[in-house]
């Protein structure tokens, strides 16, 4: 099985590395991924400027292509260009930050595995409920190991995507996987006003997450009561509803 | 009415400048838009280094506030910071290039109008079929007058989200408008391997958005007829058909 693997923190991190061990145990594994850091890059698209492709090493062996771009755009080169074949299984992270609710519009590490989806590659998302970059991958990396047969077993893999977000806990302590939907959580948008060393203004985003809406069924009621979270999710923009009202001349 | 205006184009652009000249008719007009090209950026986030802002003077007046971030920055910023109060209409573009079908998925013209729903406001994007930055703005101008009042009028603006996209067309040969959904159309994903001057290998983005579903009630099918395209979008992620086949433990 050919498995490509990317993400948005970037091609050294532990969260990436993480997985792409437990994954050698499936199949094929290629790393095409953000050469620097890529976190709430969306779905952006390089376009205007070109892109660098380095070969990284790891205790002197070949890891991988870390792409000067997007999660985005480290999916479209991976499968246009840089692999020979294209991929049986993309997936993205671990993710250091979890992806539920609206960050999901703002995730890189989601925004790659949107790319796997159009390219009719079964995809996953992968993020841990941590942003510590020291943060304990046990756990993620037990029960990714024992998703990924599953997800390979399924019948009917046209159009999986897959946004899987796991809790900051012991395995024992983890109580399995459950389907959810996003919860509605919004950001709290707020930016602090700071003064550069030169008197000038800037602005910080220093926004917050709560209150969660944590209702059952949603991933984050999942990930309170300590499931691993899976979202099946699909790209889809259009307003049926709202055609009604429109009644423009 | 207090109208919040930006773009992905950035502050400069005449597509900007068009439209602000005629939303002055409508109301008070704030500009927040990048300081520089943001054009496929996404809902892209600002989150690890500050955002600067520059008042912009056009003709020795003030003209706006320009954001060193994203689109999707320069509502937030907008709203939560520079504005003293809420706007009651936000509107995107005009942008360079139409924001058809999965274009919906990378556009920062569209990004924008998204953060536009998450702050409850009725949102619009709007784009032109060209990439010519002469490309003429009278028929866009004209047909955007007769729009806003429309969209003021409408008794329910709960969930606004219009994707607005105009052919080049002159006045008379443009049909009126046409309530659409996203074609299903996307990029054939291509990159051109080139060699810079000191022998190093890059990668350009070469892709094209042919052949287009034009089919009926699209907005691809609508610009082909000569219409302008109006499609109502949401955020909405969650793939509900998936569930059933997803059975993991």
């Amino acid at each position: 099985m050919r498995i490509l693997v990317t993400n948005d923190d970037g091609i050294n991190s532990p969260g990436l590395m993480s997985v792409v061990h437990v994954l050698k145990k499936f199949g094929d594994v290629t790393v095409v991924a953000p050469f620097n850091q890529q976190s709430a890059v969306s779905s952006l698209l390089t376009l205007h400027k070109p892109l660098r492709v380095h070969k990284v090493f790891k205790n002197d062996e070949f890891f991988g292509y870390g792409v000067e771009g997007s999660p985005a755009d480290c999916v479209k080169l991976a499968v246009t260009t840089i692999l020979e074949h294209k991929p049986e299984l993309l997936v993205s992270g671990i993710n250091h930050g979890k992806n539920t609710s609206i960050n999901i519009l703002y995730s890189g590490t989601v925004a790659a595995a949107f790319e796997g989806l159009l390219f009719n590659i079964p995809s996953i998302a992968l993020s841990i409920c941590s942003h510590d970059i020291d943060a304990d991958f046990t756990s993620s990396a037990y029960f990714i190991e024992k998703l990924i047969p599953q997800i390979i077993e399924l019948k009917d893999k046209q159009n999986l995507l897959l946004n899987v977000n796991i809790p900051i806990l012991p395995i024992e302590e983890i109580k399995g996987f459950k389907v959810t939907k996003p919860s509605s959580t919004l950001w709290e948008d707020k930016y602090e006003k700071r003064t550069d060393p030169f008197g000038g203004d800037y602005y910080w985003f220093a926004g917050s997450f709560m209150p969660l809406d944590k209702s059952e069924n949603t991933d984050e009621g999942a990930l309170a009561d300590g499931f691993i979270s899976i979202t099946p999710l699909k790209i889809d923009f259009f307003n049926n509803e709202l055609v009604e009202i429109l009644n423009i001349s």
